[in-house]
């Protein structure tokens, strides 16, 4: 790991270069994972764990406090190691300040306003926003095995869902058990909160598990994902619950599935993502149901269920292979609900395969 | 609930006054939850649900988007909601704007710096920090009534805990099965990321939960609360697994629980709080073990499991009737773990009663 992120910083280092950037802060906590394998959580909420700071001529330093000592110093060089104490936006600018470095980066999408203002006291800033982001989106082999083995579990819990998804239960319930069933199999956490909406539900833009009940013959959607080894997983499934499927929930999952497929078989390499959205949206139009597919494609995922590339209309990214995304058309219809389904896709050499 | 919220509203409007804010801008999810009852949590990570505009002439605004309309309107004239889409900070600005307020206050804490960034715009910002927080640190009788029973549980908790830690299991596995228990119990989520350290762990300052083992007769320190309708619970205990405790642990849980006993019984309104943390500081020094003390007497809860005031030698802030704090005394051994032991205390007319 130490490896693997020191060469990290060196692909940082040459994107700091381009930019003018000679010494660059690092605040958001999936970049200071990355780039150092220092505590993704730090077992607090609303807490930092600590903050990088990499610089131009490879001096680069970790920031954190005296509870963190022990696992700072199995990552990182012991001499470029700071503990701070009360006030670390203060004390980390006087740091700074002695370092001599010209132009300073910091991450402004993230970093507290109040704490950007102490650190920047007297050092020349700039927003060095996205660097970092443009190294993730891109997996290497190790990010890729974590990848899959956080999908395998959602495949099987997928498989086993149903399970679980019987007439009279609430949605809390099933999520209950879905957050249970990830954890019991070494799952960290849920990659985000889980939705599982009965019936009309499933139309909602935004759907928490709540007290509704699972009936005879209603259709059930699923979108979960957990954090495994770090990496984060994420799926989609409509399932009809009974054994007669309306009309409707038939011909909607045909037309999504056969969108998904589309977009999915039309991937490549050097291909701009929101083409990827279009070949979707094209299905959808064909069928006249283009109204009812209300959200993007897609978006990547890594450390983070959202992350870099988006795969909407509006994304200017190209497919890379590397890349890892998520295809996830749906189509909503207030009166009935409506059907989602999603797979995360790795980009290949010559195309993509699904995870 | 949307009565509660109105008067704190109006008290907040009496704080703004005295600051010369003509309205703040609140973006700080606790506090928007405090002073609207919307949404304390999103359901996705990493989002913010909205914020609101409290303003001098009580035509207070919720800003929020499209997914959250309807549970928005619920809770707040429709007339005022502004529902943002792609640049929720610039096209807030630009409604404030129009608004025609002369001096915005904003959560300099908390809000990320390209957001305020672009929020100020045009605008005569001033940092209005600790404003809700200072109505916050009173508990009203819904608050005290939720308070109590997320502590029940909590206690309910810590009668079934030893059943679970038995010599074999690891830290690891009793830390998801107190998660498991305070969910079936009804609460929404763990408080804060529960403490199970066996034997010398219970000294670390940053004891995670991990693959150590209990064995036959050693300590295991149970630092863990929940989230129950919103509010949060705190409580430590340190239990001995086994039947021989060694005069070390029973020596240090007697100066522990007296520290405890006597900061407790010390309390009463009027009383700066720093002087509660001398009094078991006191009682540390009498038995010559006050080098083992190594932080902070307490913290106020509710919302948030560290919220004001802070119950330590730096704090300039006074016992209220209302105020809901933690007494949580420990002593550390790096040889062979520590003790700590934490109630929540409700300041009373008179003095303090456990919760």
């Amino acid at each position: 790991m130490n490896q693997v992120c020191q060469t990290r910083r060196e692909k940082l280092r040459a994107l700091m270069h381009e930019k003018g950037i000679d010494a660059l802060f690092i605040s958001h906590e999936a970049n200071r994972y990355y780039l150092s394998g220092f505590e993704l959580h730090d077992g607090q909420k609303n807490e930092y764990a600590g903050y990088l700071l990499i610089t131009k001529d490879g001096k680069d330093w970790l920031f954190t406090d005296s509870r963190y000592w022990d696992a700072a110093k199995r990552l990182w060089d012991e001499s470029r190691i700071y503990i701070y104490r009360a006030n670390p936006a203060g004390s980390i600018n006087e740091h700074i300040k002695q370092l001599g470095y010209g132009t300073i980066g910091f991450e402004s999408k993230t970093i507290p306003y109040a704490f950007q203002k102490s650190f920047s006291e007297g050092l020349h800033c700039v927003e060095g926003d996205g660097l970092v982001e443009e190294l993730r989106i891109i997996k290497d082999e190790h990010e890729i095995a974590c990848l899959k083995e956080a999908c395998a579990l959602n495949h099987k819990l997928m498989q086993w869902v149903p399970s679980v998804c019987r007439p009279g239960r609430t949605e809390k319930a099933v999520a209950w058990d879905i957050e249970k069933f990830f954890r019991d199999h070494g799952a960290s956490e849920l990659a985000f909160s889980s939705i599982v909406a009965v019936g009309p539900n499933a139309a909602l833009p935004h759907a928490i598990p709540g007290d509704t009940v699972i009936k005879e013959e209603c259709p059930v959607l699923i979108d979960v994902g957990c954090r495994l080894n770090d990496y984060c997983s994420d799926q989609t499934r409509t399932i009809w619950v009974g054994s007669k499927p309306s009309d409707e929930f038939q011909q909607t999952m045909e037309f999504v599935r056969t969108a998904q497929d589309a977009a999915i078989a039309a991937m490549r390499p050097g291909m701009p993502v929101k083409e990827a959205h279009e070949v979707a949206v094209k299905v959808f139009e064909d069928a006249g149901v283009a109204d009812a597919f209300t959200h993007s494609l897609g978006h990547g995922i890594g450390l983070e269920t959202h992350e870099a590339p988006s795969v909407n209309m509006r994304s200017d990214a190209v497919l890379k292979p590397g890349m890892v995304i998520t295809a996830e058309p749906g189509l909503y219809y207030p009166e009935w609900g409506g059907v989602r389904w999603e797979h995360m896709v790795l980009v290949t050499e010559d195309g993509v395969v699904r995870m």
